[in-house]
C-alpha cells in the first residue's frame, strides 16, 4: 500500500503520529519560507507544509518542480495547525513533511479542478476524468452508488429478487427506435438492444419468480431531447398476485426508505393520489409540481354569458390565484402576457383582475364584469384582497397546458419550488388508449399489456377513447419519476386489446408471440413500475440534469466525445458482419 | 392483495387460520373421497385438502377443471396433516379448502415441470419461463441474486464505489470480437459492446474515485465453445495506490465473505499463493486443481543415461505417482494409455511403474531400470509401496499438458474432486508476453497497461519472453475464476511496452490514444481484478455449467430459442441506418 491514511481521515487526535498520504495537488502556496500543498483525494483534503529552513534539499527541490494534479506521496508528521481550517474535516491538522515523491507529474489541465470550473461542457466531457475529480460530478457519482445500494437493500428486505435479463435481444417494430446489433454468426439477421426489460419481466412472473427487481441500462435510438440519454437506467420491477394498491404501496415504500436513508428526510404520510383527469384539471398537467397550491380552476359557469365575445366564444376559461401579487406592475403582467402568447403555448391573451387590499377590483374586461361578478368569481376561486387573478381561454387542453406553464414559471419566480422540499404524489387512472389522429387509430398510452379498470371494460365495445387504465405514475416536484401498470393476463381480455389497437391476429403473433405463447402455461395477476434511476438521482442530488449523474455521458449528438464514439470500424469487420454502408 | 400467505410459509403454528393462497398446480390426487392439490409458488409447496362430502358443490366442480400448472387462489383453514411430510418445512399442516377459484388455466407443459425433468436442453430453453419454476434453475437464480447481493454488500463496506460505465462505446481492433452498434444519428459510424470496461476503470483511476467495481455485462463476438455465452457478467474491480498484495488481500477477503455467506464455509487461512512456472511445473496447468496433491515431478535427472532412447532423445520427462494404484488392472492402465494418446494431449504412450506392497517394482521398462533405480526415483517423487507411478516424455509443455489432463482423470475417477470442497489458490508472476510466431511478435498476454516485476523490466530490451508480470489469477477447484494485474502507470515504461508489443507510436496513439491521454494528467499507481460472476455462481451451486445460472442464456450458436433472436429487421430499418445486407 503506498499510503497509509487517505487524504480525508486525519484528525486532531492523530496530531503526533507518522503518515504517508497520496493524492493529487490541489494548490501550492509559496509564502517565503513555508510552502503548503493542499492534497486532495476522493476522500477529503489534507494540508501539507514544508518549512524552507528546516526541510532536507532534496524535498525543497522535489517540492519545486510540483505542479497542480501532480500525483504525489508524502511521508511526514500530524501536527496541530497554527491557523485552523473548520471548513473542512481535516481542517485542525496538517502535514509537517519529511519526505515527498512524485509518482506522476501533469500536464495543466484544460480547465480548473475546482468546484465552480471555467471549463465549458463539451470540454468537461471530453476530459470527463479530470471533470469527475471536481467535488460536484465526483459527489453526484457517489451519491448514485450509494442510492443503488439503499434501492437494493430495500428490494431485497421486502423479497425481491434480482435477476439479470439479456441486452442482446429482439427488435420490434413497435414504439421507440431500437438500436440493433448485426450477427455475425447469422448474416442479415440482427439483436436489439431492450428499450426495457418490460416482456422479459412479465416472463419472469410467468416463471413464478413473483417478485423481480433490476437495476438496469435500456436503449433509445432517438432523435435526443437536451438531457436524454441513448443509453440510460431504470429501475425496473414486477411482481405477482398483486393489485395496483399493493405495488403503490410497496414503491411508496422503497421512495420513503431512500428519503429517509439519503437525505435524512422522514416522510410520515401516505403520498397523495389522484387521478389523471383530476391532475389535469387542477394542474393542467399529468405530473403536477404539488409543493405549492396556485390551482387552476375551471370558471367557465361564472364569466360565460356576459357578452364578452372571448369568453363566450371559449371550449374552456381557466383561471388561477397568485396569492400577494395585486400589486404587479403592467410591466410584469405584459412579461406574463408575452409568455403565455409564444408559439408553442399559443395563447392570445391573458386577462386578469387585480383584487386589491382594499377590496376592490381591477380587470382588463372591466366592461363585462362588475364588481359583484368578481366578487363571486373570487368566492369560487378562494381569491382575496391583494390578490392577482389570471385567466385564460380557449381550448381546453391547449389552455390548461398554457395555464400549467404560467403556473410553474410564477412558482419559479415567486420561489415556491424550493429544491430541498419534496412533494411525492401518485398520478393514476391514466387514459387506456390515445386516438391518433394520422394513422387513424389508438394507440396504447403505456402499452399494449396495460389492464383497464375492471368497470371500463365495456368501453372497449362503445367508446375505447374513455377507458381508463390501472397505470400509475409516480411524481415529484413536477417531474415523472416512475410509472407502471397492472397487466392484462386474461387471454381473451388481451385479445381483445390488440383488436383495439388495430392489429390483425397475424400481427399480435408475430410481435408478441412468444410472450403470449407464455401466457397460455399458467400465467400470474402481475404488475409492475419502472423509475428512472438517471433522473432520480437527479433529483436527490438537486439537480435539474442528470448528465453529472452519469459516469460517461454523451453529448445531444449521442456521441461520447471522449472516447469519439461512434467510428467508422474496419472493411474487415464489415465484411465479417456481411453488411456495406450505403453511400450518399 | 391476492394471497395472505406464501406457499411456504405456513407451519404448525398457523392451525386454525383463515388463509388465502395463490400459486401453480403441482400436482392433483384424488384419492377417491379425497382430492389433494400440491400448490407451488417461488417460495414452497403447501398441500390442499378437498374433501368431497363436505365441500361445496362449486368447489368440486372447479377442482375437476383445474390440471397442472393452472394458476389457482384458494381460501381456507390451516388443519394439522393427518400423514405428515418430513421433507418440505409445510409439511405438518394443509389447507381445508373452502373455496377455489382459477385465475389463469394452462396448456399441459411441453416438460414436467420437476426437479429431474424429461426436458430437452432446446425444448427447456425454448419455454424457459417454464424451466425456471423447477427447483433446480429457479433455486440458482435465487443463489446469483444473493451472491450479487453480498459482492456488493462486501465491497461497499471496504469503500468501493459501484460506477456504471458506458455499453455504447467504440470499437478496438486489439483482441476478441467486438459487436457493433450501427449509428442512425452518424450513417457510416458504430457504437461497439464491451468486452470489459478495462479502459474506463482505468480513466475513473485517473478520475481519483480510488476504488471502483461493477457488476456488470459485458459482450464477445466468438465462435461459442460449450459453456460460453455472447453476453456474460464481471464483477469488475479497480483500486489505487495499491500494490499487488492489497489486491490479493481485498479480494481473497471477498471470497471468503461469500463463502461465508454463502456457502456457511469459514476459510481461515490465507489462499496459497504460486506462480505461473511453479503451476505449470508442478500440475501442466495455470489453473491447477488443489483439492488433491498428485503433483506431478520433472524426473529427467533421474532416467536419462539409461539407453532408453524414449527418454534418452526427449526434452522433458515427467512423473506423477497414484496413490494405492499398483493394483490397477492392465485393462485401467490400457485405457489411461489411450487417453493420453488421443490426439489433443499427443503422447506417444504411457510408461508406468507399479511399486507393489511388497516392495518390489514392475515396469513396462524393466530392460532399462533396475529395482535400485526406481528406488532412488520413487524417494524423490515420494512414492510408497502399493503406489502407481505414470511416466511421459516429450516436449515440455506438450507432456506437462498431458501429465495435468490425465491427473484430472484420475482425480475424477478417484473421488477426489467433491462439490462441496473449495480449495481456492492465487496464481502469480504471470509471463507478460506471449510470442505469435505467425505474426512473429509478441502479445500482451493479460494486456498492454500490464505491469512487469521491477525487476525483469531490464529484460524488454534483452529477453521479452522471460518478463514475468504483476498479473494474477485467483483459481479454485481448477476453474480460472478471476484475474487482473497491476497496471503501468509511468508514460516511459508504457511507450517502452508499446514498441516491444510492434506498435509505432502512430498506431498506439490510435488505439489507445484517449487512455494516454489521460495518464498524461496525474495518473495514480492502481491495479485492478476481474471475476467471472457467472462462473462463480455456477461454482457456488456446484454445477459445471454457467447456463442454469444465466436466467436467458443463448444456445451454442448465440441464439435465443426463446425469443428467436437474432432475426431479421424491416427495410425501414436498414434504410435508416444507412446500411445495406450482402446477398452471398
Amino acid at each position: 500500500m503506498y499510503r497509509t491514511h487517505t487524504c480525508g481521515e486525519l484528525r486532531i487526535e492523530n496530531v503526533g503520529q507518522k503518515v504517508t498520504l497520496c493524492g493529487w495537488v490541489q494548490l501550492k502556496r509559496d509564502k517565503g519560507g513555508m510552502i503548503w500543498i493542499d492534497l486532495r483525494d476522493r476522500y477529503g483534503i489534507t494540508q501539507l507544509a514544508i518549512e524552507e529552513s528546516t526541510a532536507e534539499k532534496k524535498v525543497i527541490e522535489t517540492v519545486d518542480k510540483i505542479g497542480r494534479e501532480f500525483v504525489i506521496q508524502v511521508r511526514g508528521v500530524v501536527i496541530e495547525r497554527y491557523s485552523k481550517n473548520d471548513k473542512i474535516p481535516t481542517g485542525d491538522i496538517e502535514i509537517k513533511v519529511e519526505d515527498i515523491k512524485i509518482l506522476n507529474p501533469s500536464e495543466i489541465p484544460p480547465f480548473t479542478i475546482i468546484d465552480n470550473t471555467d471549463g465549458g461542457d463539451e470540454l468537461r466531457m471530453k476530459y470527463r476524468y479530470l471533470d469527475i475529480r471536481r467535488n460536484p460530478v465526483k459527489n453526484a457519482l457517489l451519491l448514485r452508488h450509494k442510492m443503488a445500494q439503499e434501492v437494493r437493500k430495500y428490494l431485497d428486505a421486502q423479497g425481491f429478487i434480482e435477476v439479470e435479463t439479456p441486452v442482446l435481444i429482439k427488435s420490434t417494430p413497435e414504439g421507440a427506435r431500437d438500436f440493433v446489433v448485426p450477427s455475425r454468426m447469422h448474416p442479415g439477421e440482427f439483436y436489439a438492444l431492450p428499450q426495457s426489460p418490460q416482456t422479459f419481466k412479465q416472463l419472469l412472473m410467468v416463471a413464478g419468480m413473483d417478485k423481480y427487481f433490476q437495476i438496469v441500462k435500456c436503449f433509445r435510438d432517438e432523435d435526443l431531447r437536451a438531457d436524454r440519454q441513448p443509453e440510460f437506467t431504470q429501475i425496473d420491477c414486477e411482481m405477482s398476485f398483486v393489485e395496483q394498491d399493493d405495488i403503490l404501496q410497496t414503491f411508496e415504500g422503497m421512495v420513503k426508505h431512500l428519503f429517509n436513508q439519503i437525505l435524512n428526510i422522514e416522510i410520515d404520510y401516505n403520498f397523495p393520489r389522484i387521478t389523471y383527469t383530476e391532475a389535469m384539471e387542477k394542474y393542467g398537467n399529468d405530473k403536477p409540481d404539488i409543493r405549492f397550491g396556485m390551482e387552476i380552476n375551471n370558471i367557465s359557469n361564472f364569466v360565460k354569458g356576459k357578452n364578452f365575445v372571448v369568453f363566450d366564444s371559449a371550449e374552456y376559461i381557466g383561471a388561477m390565484v397568485v396569492k400577494n401579487a395585486a400589486k404587479y406592475s403592467r410591466k410584469q403582467i405584459d412579461e406574463l402576457t408575452e409568455f403565455v402568447k409564444q408559439p408553442h403555448l399559443g395563447a392570445k391573451g391573458l386577462v386578469y383582475c387585480k383584487y386589491s387590499a382594499d377590496g376592490t377590483f381591477k380587470s382588463t374586461v372591466d366592461k363585462f364584469y362588475t364588481s359583484e361578478d368578481w366578487k363571486i368569481i373570487s368566492q369560487q376561486i378562494k381569491a382575496q384582497p391583494g390578490d392577482l387573478i389570471l385567466i385564460l381561454a380557449g381550448d381546453k387542453y391547449k389552455t390548461l397546458n398554457a395555464l400549467s406553464e404560467l403556473r410553474l414559471k410564477l412558482a419559479n419566480e415567486l420561489g415556491l419550488r424550493p429544491k430541498d422540499t419534496f412533494a411525492p404524489l401518485w398520478v393514476v387512472e391514466f387514459p387506456l388508449l390515445e386516438y391518433d389522429e394520422e394513422s387513424r387509430r389508438y394507440f396504447a398510452k403505456h402499452h399494449p399489456f396495460t389492464s383497464p379498470l375492471d368497470e371500463d371494460i365495456p368501453l372497449l365495445e362503445t367508446d375505447p377513447s374513455k377507458i381508463r387504465a390501472k397505470a400509475y405514475d409516480l411524481v415529484i416536484n413536477g417531474v415523472e419519476i416512475g410509472g407502471g401498470s397492472i397487466r392484462i393476463f386474461n387471454k381473451e381480455l388481451q385479445s381483445l386489446m390488440f383488436k383495439n389497437l388495430g392489429f390483425t391476429p397475424e400481427e399480435a403473433e408475430n410481435q408478441f408471440g412468444f410472450l403470449m405463447n407464455a401466457f397460455k402455461y399458467g400465467a400470474p395477476p402481475h404488475g409492475g413500475i419502472a423509475f428512472g434511476f438517471d433522473r432520480l438521482c437527479a433529483m436527490f442530488g438537486g439537480s435539474d440534469s442528470i448528465r453529472d449523474f452519469i459516469a460517461f455521458p454523451k453529448n445531444n449528438a449521442g456521441r461520447d466525445v471522449m472516447i469519439e464514439s461512434p467510428a467508422p470500424i474496419s472493411q474487415q469487420q464489415l465484411d465479417e458482419l456481411g453488411i456495406i454502408i450505403k453511400n450518399n
